[in-house]
């Protein structure tokens, strides 16, 4: 896609500094954009590689336009500016309407004839796939799953039985939505599978990264809000709820039935407990243990920083004497403390 | 499935504190469940959930009964016998005989009549799949596989050359088991792939979760025993052995050539090094470390839950003094401390 | 195969002391091979197993030969010498050239006449399949990709338009390379898509273990250099480089726009947070928070091992206390501390 920078301006409501005729083709980041690339400034920290900078136009806060070596594309919001302009010079590949001879469509499931299936895709009974969306190679739908309108299951994602994803959801290469949640009773010495028969209900405009795992509710339904964005690798469990626009970073795990709020921010390797309620509009730092409820908005960590090896063992030695003192001073009291 | 109150209770060993002809047809949660449905109470904190229930029926221990304001169906074990219930009513899908015309099965595969393999299942030479065994669409089965009678492996399952898995077990879809374990030789620079020339023994009655990776063994293999559960998201080394029974919660990793003894309850995103051994009925609380054996059962926990981080910053930055006064009055000590 | 000692120390440059007549098939561990076996000795603490050993021959260090019940083969790096023996004993079954004929590959593909492309596997246009590459049953592989000659896709394994992978590079079940790494930004509530349009180059001799997930660039491209070696369940986010020779252990996950030097060797479950420069020859044990930078080659951790679950709380609640006294001291200070 070739286009110049006012047309740019235009559309995308910026302020131009530049020569609007210059023709743009590509993003780049400021020290390698090549004088056809868009590039942006978000952090003021970066004004030094925007100094040297050989792209055509820099998106930008006006605070920084007077230092921009090139074109500046002046506006408020420098982040969403520049991805809506890359969303513009990168558009998604169409979808092309059509189902792949190689897939297989339950007779019963129902097709919108502006939807893909990829090759190889299974479709299970009941099933309905809404316009232009775009089911990938491999993947494999189960019974009475739902699939909004331009949803795009991009290759290899696993939608169990009754599975609903709501419209222009985005879900990477081995996603596995619907399995059954970890619930066993016990009985004597051996587990005793509890069914799970509830259900799992994503909303419209979600995201879910490669390889993240969603449990199907024990009873009622596991449901991601609206807007929900998860990163990699991410398991969530059993009747988990998280509420619109949350985002959720790699490798973290949420045990059963936590409530997440809206527009929280998680990073990523954390283990969120079961059975807990966090709050709206909390964040949470990487690698964070939480074992408790969070009621009151605000930013939660824990996880502490490496250090060279020697170092960190002397700390774990004295960490450890601080309870052994404890211990000590406890003397005779109570076995049960 | 419909049913009444008094056939449950004689199928499943229960009293019934109420009407023996009402029907039911579902399971629900105590605040959820409408008049048709069964539910459970198993922890006393619930009774005030329970105080304003609609279910049909609530399976509890006899010393709730007198506040139970619906049927009560009285149990010395009332999770297990919910989930033997629930597992009445919502029964697993029979399986059909046969192999989908799209599957591809080796000429010398062995597959009893009646298994089902489904769309697009690959088997490979000499593999056995025994009777009632479901093998998913997209399930990917090397050669000298054995999967024993009524396994399921519901979708998009890898079981590597030379795998054997026990009756009845069930694997989620994304499982790999037996691909190659992580082991290299430092050969100057660079690493020189050591041959993983082990297999992996799984029991009967094992279920694996969603995504779990398990690795084939080095030399010898690499087992899970009877009855094992395992969520989604584990990682098992090379030559790890679990023992009969034991659960291990989600996101939880176990390093090569560990064994874990029988009994254990392992919680998620915890750490297990390499060439430990933990006895039997040793429970691990979620987030830990565990860099070391442990020869005795017991409870044991690391992992330090989150404050404001503020207040964590705080916490860390006294922490890691801990380790520099140490360091001081560590003075002119040996160096190799 | 069945070799001789003899031929195998000289096909290995090692000295053997024993019958070079003497013929072997395979290889065990010290308690358990049996006679027609090779097995070796890295570690001093495992000499007490050697004593009993019933191998056909030990590879060791010269030091310990004097002990050896059975035949030596004597060289200066044992586990890179049985590395070799076991590759010779066990090869790699060859790769037999050919297309499957339920693959589905692009007419504009170039698959070399050398490849084999397994059951049901997808490639797209313009991608090419090098000389004696393995694509194995169920791999999706886009447009724009680049296999190099001898590279093994073993089974299931997604590679995303525009993805290279180099010569002799193993990648195991599950892995995805070249899914939209975790890019957003805020707009409003919502979360805005940012376009992620780099790619990802695999060098050569890399191996990617089961399940594990890499992200294309946002800009530029995620990079692993030639002889990484990465686990099972590792996820390595959008414009990563990691150095040649570096190995990271499972579940492990690296974020966005870190550097990684070469030939660090990293341990499992670590945190690797984002826009970070690790030095070449940095070791990392398990289970660390790696939050800034590592400008000096050296062994660095975090984590705490585990207490009994009583002693583990009594550590936390002193821990914690930490915090509060300095709060405490702090007094009327700054807010903003």
């Amino acid at each position: 896609m070739v286009v110049t920078l006012g047309e740019i301006a235009v559309r995308f409501g910026c302020e131009l500094r530049g020569d609007p005729q210059h023709e743009v083709d590509s993003v780049g980041t400021l020290s390698d954009a090549h004088p056809r690339a868009v590039t942006f400034l978000a952090e003021s920290r970066h004004r030094t590689a925007m100094a040297q900078t050989r792209a055509a136009a820099v998106v930008m806060a006006a605070r920084f336009a007077a230092e921009c070596p090139v074109a500046a594309l002046i506006t408020t919001n420098p982040r969403a500016t520049y991805a809506r302009i890359a969303s513009y010079l990168y558009p998604a590949a169409p979808v092309v309407a059509g189902i792949d001879p190689s897939a297989i469509v339950a007779a019963e499931a129902r097709i919108d004839p502006a939807a893909h299936i990829g090759a190889f895709a299974v479709i299970g009974p009941r099933s309905r796939i809404g316009a232009g969306a775009l089911i990938g190679p491999h993947c494999v739908i189960g019974a009475d799953v739902m699939v909004g309108a331009q949803v795009r299951l991009l290759a290899r994602v696993t939608l169990c039985d009754g599975v609903a994803v709501g419209e222009r959801s985005i879900l990477h290469p081995g996603v596995v939505v619907g399995s059954d949640g970890f619930g066993f009773a016990p009985d004597g010495a051996a587990w005793l599978k509890v069914p799970q028969v509830g259900g799992v209900r994503i909303g419209a405009d979600v995201e879910i990264g490669a390889n993240t795992t969603i449990d199907r509710g024990a009873i009622g339904d596991t449901v991601l809000a609206d807007g929900v964005k998860l990163d990699n690798q991410i398991q969530i469990g059993h009747n988990v709820r998280v509420g619109a626009h949350t985002a959720i970073a790699g490798c973290t795990g949420v045990s059963g039935s936590t409530v997440i709020g809206e527009r929280c921010q998680i990073g990523g390797a954390c283990a969120i407990g079961g059975h807990l309620l966090i709050t709206d509009d909390v964040h949470i730092t990487g690698f964070s243990m939480i074992s408790h409820s969070i009621p009151k908005p605000g930013v939660y960590s824990s996880g502490i920083p490496f250090e060279e090896a020697r170092t960190w063992r002397r700390m774990v030695a004295r960490f450890k004497r601080l309870g052994l003192k404890d211990r000590e001073q406890a003397g005779h009291e109570s076995k049960d403390d």
